[in-house]
């Protein structure tokens, strides 16, 4: 499938410290942040904004994700087809988002055969 | 011509299906159905949203073809050139299709002469 | 509730004879349609521009209700929240629209009720 | 001042309960979450649609808080005016989100004042 | 019916003066044009912006009315609904015009029959 | 430059026939332009809605030429870049269109020149 | 005239307080700033939005006026009308504002004429 | 970097005199710029419409910088990503226009940073 996928930094660490390596070293914890998170939604605009087709894939993690959500729903905003994986233990606090996304699997295997479907132009 | 055509999911089985194809078997059939139109909608989203040009070509069979209907109407919402075809039995139920259409003609043929007019960029 | 319903021409004669009626008796009956339905397409425009929810009503007669699934189609379109309530018969060929539409409901009384919960701004 | 202040439902079983008030018992509870998630969605739609500026104000209780998350991502979507208020302890999670609002306060008092910065026309 | 009819300047003179009558007598005919042509268009683009339907009448007279084609063509750019009244020997050279709009009628009566049409809301 | 220039169609009699050599003989005159009309309508929007510039050329012949300035004003809606050549004598009739324009030039040979300053991204 | 004028804040020591007044002290000129353009920024967005019309009155003083630049700029991307009251001196460093502007006058008095134009809605 | 850097016409002399090599010798300093201002806005239009991101260099020059203030302000509302690299001296007038960029840096060095950053997509 002639399909180009990219994502947000997925690197944690080069994440949070994008904003340093860029500015030099902040003050605190809390201009670290502000300079690297600024970075980032740069990248992630330009990068989101040139896809035909939004995955979001949560996990079981600890964390509150909300990046994931929050691109999943600027996705909806944009009119951009939107598929959405999250795990079950989610279900309920994501029970707001579902029903927006075009599209709920379980899996990445059941995502990529609704990619295959798109591209099924010869049927 | 320069023209790439692309489609719904022909294939009425393979539309129907592909829903417990990617989620596995669905509990009924409206589960069934359910699941299979999103990923549908997703994949004519994407396509339509691509195309330059949207041809709705309507037949004199037993099925209503709401989503002919729709999917012409989206174009008109998105400001996209559309071309009806319509069977001369069907014109009562689509007046008020008709003149939202850019063209409305009786046959493919005629649909094909109209797009050769668009490339003709010599004249 | 501070609600006023407007809706699409109900009256099947008057909708139908509209053109003849402000433009004098047309050739044949496809002008009679054509000189109708514009104006049908016009008042439908104005009133569903002004609406901030779209409530479609279908029904289980033998006609194809294209203008009904038309107009729910445009409310998608232009981001205006829907509410469908499509008789159990129907739900098949109506199964890409269900998805698209805010909430599905069975009866109108289940839809005023959704009405109910979206005043009520004090809980 | 002449605000009229909305909110998404705030009675947390009124919101969790509202899908089978209005359709009935539902099979279990991934249905039941589904049918009450779209009658929220749809209100939620509705309110934030004629709202001037948004007011999200993020809790340190346990919950994931998606839905403020998204709100508040809709809000910068739809060029509505953008008031976050924080927690110190979630300050990390929501680093992304903060320099797309408009202005991050710490207090409901903050977020008072600058609502009555804005509507002090005479100065 | 609570309509409120407005209309681009209607006096000629007024029309043509309102330059030099804001900014003082200018050097040539050339700049008496482009100083009243600034300021009609900045009332015409708020008054038409406020407009739910725009009703464009041509004359038989020997002026082009380009002012009125681009005019009834801007309510199309922003689809806002439009009537056009034409006069039959224009019939031809607003022969692209006519299929954009949304009703082609032939007098004012009749114009006012479709206003009447769209307010008839109890029907 | 590397440039592609189309245009709407300027072969007259093409222009005016094509709704009949693609639907055949329509019944009168009437018919027969309404026909054609729509055809060259949804040429003209797919052509102009594929161009970076719109570039309005205006003649002094005897035609009303609405057509040209009906695309010209189609052009501002969409925000496309403009630049009209209007003859000296239709100065007054186009003084409302000359200050919507990007550029309004006098020759044809000055509308290149533009165009090559464009392109000029060396400097 | 039924005409309710509102503007940025005025009062200068105001509007740079505002951030401090709101937020507590802070560590130093640069956020203190920041806090501020950030307030008043949001009260600009929310005024402006409401706006129909758009009057930037440039002055002759020291200051660099970018905010008064950037908000006709914004009332340009917006397509709200504009109209800009440049003093004689700023004229070559403002050439490139003023044409996109509606209408250009040279003072106060003048632009309250073209107020007095716009409602003049019986001539 | 598959980058293609455009920009405003960076010859302020070639800017300056445009009009007149397209138009030919104006009657004096108001009309030179008016007729250069116009190719130039034009040119701008076009090149930023195309841009995926926009930078914006604000110089420690005399100049009031319009132009560079007002580009940066057209990206924001057409919701292009910016970065602007402001010089510190000009640190309090560009104070509204700051937390409205993506991005604000320093230097060019690390506005090239930012770039690399983005186009990591293999992290």
């Amino acid at each position: 499938m002639p399909i180009e996928f990219v994502s947000p930094m997925q690197d944690h660490d080069c994440s949070d410290s994008v904003g340093e390596q860029v500015l030099g070293t902040q003050p605190n914890a809390i201009f670290r942040d502000e300079a690297a998170s600024k970075i980032n939604n740069l990248r992630t605009q330009i990068l989101l904004g040139k896809s035909d087709l939004i995955i979001a894939l949560f996990g079981e993690n600890k964390y509150r994700q909300w990046n994931t959500a929050m691109d999943a729903n600027t996705a909806i905003a944009l009119n951009k087809p939107l598929i959405i994986i999250p795990p079950e233990a989610l279900h309920h606090p994501l029970k707001e988002l579902s029903p927006k996304a075009n599209v709920t699997v379980e899996t990445i295997d059941q995502a990529i055969k609704v990619l295959s479907y798109i591209f099924d132009t010869n049927a």
